[in-house]
């Protein structure tokens, strides 16, 4: 197996082949953060030693390394080996973890992964300013690679940031709006969330060597994978348990958040839309009447659909080119893994 | 002249010749002015359109384009023309700009330029996520440029940036304690300003097509200026009139921010140095008796000869390589200019 650097372990991953039980961690991802573990705590030495603490403890508090895991597969299933895209994977965790230091003082958030959140712990500022560093070093890390190869994905994954940028924007600026439409929640999602995992494939592609066709496709697989992801997780943050999400139940609209489920329901029915509309707007917000409502209208069946639609189309972006095997067959796997609705 | 696509405007900048008033806006950023203006317009029009306002609402608040003037007049200097140093001059300012939007927010300064700041007017997390999309924003317009200079110029502002960062974050750190050296407190200050001037010579230099040694003496100039720069900026800090400054009179020290000034009287007397620790200790800070301390222990009077040492080198550094002369004439005004003690 060209990715297996670090053996399959035994227990906890021996039932995470593919075809096996889709909740259970895949064994990619557990190889992923066996490989990048070290270069990402290399990278994070070369910031100011006053930002380590904040820093370790909010990159080092969990987190399964899907974006990392996405990058080291595509250089494999491009035909490159996994190592190729070891400063890609480091770079697209980096900005992951730069973007949800700023989301969490944005939202407010005080708790990730069960864990005081950075600004929680130590001050908005200092969040801020570890935010900032992460994206920079990001950006310094495939830089620093002299390849063009590592200059093209730090284009690409400069681009992936603005767009996830625009998509928070979006995000934010609907709270303050009574209603968005099915494609601007969708054009919102695919930026937020769609953007940085469509680029954690494309580096990772193109840092092992992949051609333009195979970068397009895997970046492809990546988005539609991100848009399905958010999909589940907008569901998710409706109807899921604190237990499973973290956060609690119905922290999305009580933040007055246009997800798809509530853009769905408002296009579905126009009366539902007025009322919906009415509890939303309502201080505080009417949680339980909204979320019946939602339910009512069917839009938590057809958003399961539209996470399914996107899931499909992502699988299906992996026959349209030549990819090496086993990677592609685990790129499988990881995407029904991170679309499982038993998160 | 060479960099001079802008003719000399009457009026205003008539008297602003090298040599001439050092309080007048050199003729060189006026120009500068002019050139980057529309590029950069243009490039703010690729963020997500939710940003806009906040973004122009800043960007266009005023600002000498001291960077930008920097940037231009080092592409010239190194033998190129101003325009080669355009991307750059636009880069450079889009760091200086989102450096501006989270400082702000970091500080909690609720106006800049006699305007409310972006947090203070569109929240915090806008102006979070606008500081984030400026600074991806800059390497996107240098990455978007398909030359090898553009490439290092690049990696140059990245690792500019970064440096920042950790002159910002330990500017944060030593408001929190007691003491710092002098040593200490230059290191911050060559990161927090420094970094960003030396980075805009030598992006401006790279792309005019200088060699390293060229190169090198220009981002030595800026790093020198931008300390000088900050040594007075600590004089107006402490003892600066709010009509220059923009600022209450005393700020500096009521948030306890350890600038050179303070880091100096500690230094030069220790029993001093008990005493200022426990006026900035109160609470509220005992601004009055804390100033007039640190100008009897002479602090003011060798942190001004401190900035003139920088000033002295950075005009040092322009005499080591053959330069263009105009712009390099020009680069002499616009140091004694930014230096100049009555701004």
């Amino acid at each position: 197996m060209t990715t297996s650097v670090v053996p399959p372990m035994p227990g906890n991953t021996s039932d995470t082949a593919p075809g096996g039980d889709p909740a259970a961690i895949p064994a990619a991802l557990v190889r992923a953060s066996s490989l990048v573990s070290q270069p990402l705590a290399d990278a994070l030495r070369r910031l100011d030693p006053s930002l380590h603490e904040p820093v370790r403890h909010h990159v080092f508090g969990g987190g399964k390394h899907v974006r990392a895991g996405l990058a080291l597969l595509s250089a494999a299933a491009a035909g490159g080996r996994a190592e190729d895209g070891i400063d890609g994977a480091v770079a697209v965790e980096l900005v992951h973890n730069y973007s949800l230091l700023h989301d969490d003082i944005i939202d407010r958030d005080e708790t990730r992964r069960h864990r005081p959140t950075v600004w929680a712990r130590y001050g908005e500022g200092v969040a801020i300013v570890a935010g900032d560093a992460l994206a920079v070093l990001a950006m310094q890390v495939l830089l620093g690679g002299q390849t063009s190869r590592h200059v093209n994905a730090a284009k690409v994954l400069a681009d992936a940031n603005q767009a996830m940028i625009a998509g928070q924007s979006s995000d934010m600026a609907f709270e303050d709006r009574p209603r968005v439409t099915v494609d601007e929640c969708l054009t919102m999602e695919r930026g937020k969330t769609g953007a940085l995992l469509s680029a954690a494939c494309a580096v990772g592609a193109l840092l092992g060597g992949g051609d333009e066709t195979t970068v397009d496709a895997l970046a492809s697989y990546g988005e539609h994978l991100g848009i399905s992801f958010q999909a589940v997780d907008d569901v998710l943050g409706i109807w899921g348990e604190e237990s499973a999400t973290g956060k609690p139940v119905g922290s999305d609209l009580l933040a007055r958040k246009k997800t798809l489920p509530v853009a769905v329901a408002m296009e579905a029915d126009p009366e539902a839309a007025n009322q919906l509309e009415q509890l939303l707007s309502q201080e505080p917000v009417q949680v339980g009447a909204a979320t019946d409502l939602i339910e009512r209208t069917g839009a938590r069946d057809a958003v399961t659909a539209i996470a399914d639609a996107h899931l499909h189309e992502a699988l299906a972006a992996l026959e349209r080119v030549r990819l090496v095997d086993e990677p592609r067959t685990e790129l499988v796997a990881v995407a029904r893994f991170v679309t499982a609705r038993d998160r």
